[in-house]
């Protein structure tokens, strides 16, 4: 092994997710992508599909290829639009085509190279692929690495909402190659880094000063600071998804933000504002609410806002006007029963999922729309 | 209690599909539909949406929205276009856009009442919708209720393929009014027969006995035979689901007959046979190919035969030519890098998995064919 592998091989991180039989690990680190360890292990097929866009494709896809081919007797690629707005039935659907017209049978392992939008997407499509065929993701994107990736939440969007036709399915591995960051826009790293000061508030006080400590150097992509931070994203979220996989309380908490993010996304057409560019000025609507509703210290809103002016992020959403807002936020999927279910911080670090008044949801919206 | 009531309910009975957190019953009788104990202990919610067909809805969805409404604020219904022709993408999505359309929660209990088709889909949209909802089967037709409701597969078809794009997705409860199949067409409850008839040569020759015993009872629709078959095929697939529920193994047995019988369906365009109708002359190539490996014993192929036509259903398949066939079972979910796999009776009462040699097949098919 000379130097320049071991020093590759050193910065690998593992995080397991522990689900019983579903359980996976991820892989942090740099290098990994062409790295064969990275691909031992994954189940055995004739067949793997990669699943990518037509950003992604031309940095990446043909360095993974040649690493499936190694394992796997055909290793077949299908480029899908890049963008929120093509995350449809229409675009799914071409991988179902290229699956069936490439003969892959039940054993196929998909491959989802790229950022959340072909996670969910490869992921939905191996979910139903012949009734679920294993996948891998390998998330480009900061923002899938630190959380859409992880989880095994997938879906496409419905003209109707978004994030609405979907499955529950876990990936086999999830491989974050800290490389491919360096060809993610600004404006990209931006949107991840809103997920990643998500999981301050509302699981990790430290990790929120760590976060304004070394801001700066994230934002110049510190490989060591990235690393740090997309591990304890991962550990948090792999803590929270393994007590509750489905959904059916504490995950809920990972939608901080969310809510009036989904409005924001919805209300100016997706695609329009990237989604943690709308998680970010929701969650700054969300700690307003949790001030206003005596649940969190007073001046988180203002310290939130100020780190994520910090990230180049926007603290103010589009002025759509409260009620539609509430129109939207009507049909977020957290929603029972026609209440708006909101993830509100109950002290630093710790995070609730409750109803809230109209008129004061209102009030945080009319305080930071532009 | 009168005693007409005191009847009814002294002739439902009860299986249960064991399968951990997921295990359901199935309840077997008469008048269970318009009965309210049918219905109590299902998941509570706000929102109860009634899938149905433009055959089934004039018939039962009256009184079964007139149970439900005694325990959910709103029932909704949906009426899809009746038949395999319409088992697609574009119907599945009246569903969502009827479930989000009315603001329907992630709480909401899908009712899928009405035949295999009205199952895979309402099943399949249960499985999908904001990632999964509780679903109830109240299978109306006799192939529903001895097969397609029981076991969690849904599924819509893909021009490349049946059942191609699905979930394996367990219903909360199946009831099978034995009432409704008094309205079922007599070429219905023949397709139906011919599921039933599978259970016998798959994993219990003594039923195949039984069969010969009473077909003509069935056909004449006497309720005691009905429940008695109903019930024992119920039986059979619970106890295989339970060992495989995703269909690793053992569970691919249900699917004698199948592999030739997706090529009829597939070839003749779907809805041309219907699918007991195609598995029932399936069956028939299946059982030749069976004795010809030396795996049956001689004489199965004739027997089998017999009772197919006795109940009504094709024994010969339609002319495509083997290679048409061929072509069609290698893109059956069963196969395996490109290796069509067959269900074989390996002695009366046990099926194996396994490929055979095409020319063997071809024969087989050339022999059944008109």
């Amino acid at each position: 092994m000379n130097p320049a592998e071991s020093l590759v091989l050193s910065t690998r991180e593992r995080v397991q997710v522990t689900l019983a039989e579903r359980s996976y690990d991820i892989i942090i680190g740099q290098g990994l992508l062409g790295d064969a360890g990275t691909w031992y292990g994954l189940p055995a097929a004739a067949h793997a599909m990669v699943v990518t866009n037509t950003t992604v494709a031309p940095l990446y896809a043909q360095a993974l290829r040649s690493q499936l081919q190694a394992q796997y007797r055909q290793v077949h690629e299908v480029v899908l639009p890049d963008g929120e707005a093509h995350k449809d039935w229409a675009t799914l659907n071409l991988i179902f085509d290229r699956l069936l017209a490439e003969g892959c049978d039940r054993k196929t392992v998909i491959f989802a190279l790229g950022g959340g939008v072909v996670g969910d997407m490869a992921g939905f499509a191996a979910a139903c692929y012949m009734r679920g065929v294993p996948f891998v993701q390998v998330p480009t994107t900061l923002l899938a690495q630190v959380d859409s990736s992880v989880g095994g939440k997938t879906a496409v969007n419905h003209p109707l909402g978004k994030n609405m036709i979907g499955a529950f399915y876990q990936p086999a591995r999830v491989v974050c190659d800290l490389d491919s960051l360096n060809t993610l826009p600004d404006r990209e790293l931006s949107a991840g880094l809103a997920e990643v000061i998500k999981y301050g508030p509302i699981a990790d006080a430290p990790f929120l000063d760590w976060l304004e400590s070394n801001m700066d150097g994230l934002r110049s992509r510190d490989p060591a600071l990235l690393a740090h931070a997309i591990r304890r994203c991962c550990e948090i979220k792999a803590k929270v998804v393994g007590i509750d996989e489905r959904e059916g309380g504490l995950r809920a908490i990972l939608n901080f933000g969310h809510t009036f993010g989904h409005a924001i996304e919805a209300g100016m057409g997706y695609g329009v504002w990237l989604h943690g560019e709308a998680v970010a000025a929701g969650m700054v609507m969300a700690a307003d609410l949790s001030e206003r509703l005596g649940l969190a210290e007073s001046g988180l809103t203002i310290r939130l806002a100020r780190l994520i002016e910090r990230a180049g992020l926007p603290v103010r959403g589009p002025a759509l006007g409260a009620h539609d807002y509430l129109r939207h936020m009507r049909v977020d999927k957290k929603s029972e029963a026609g209440d708006i279910r909101f993830v509100l911080i109950d002290g630093l670090g710790s995070a609730v999922v409750r109803p809230a008044p109209d008129a004061l949801v209102a009030a945080c919206i009319e305080a930071h729309c532009a």
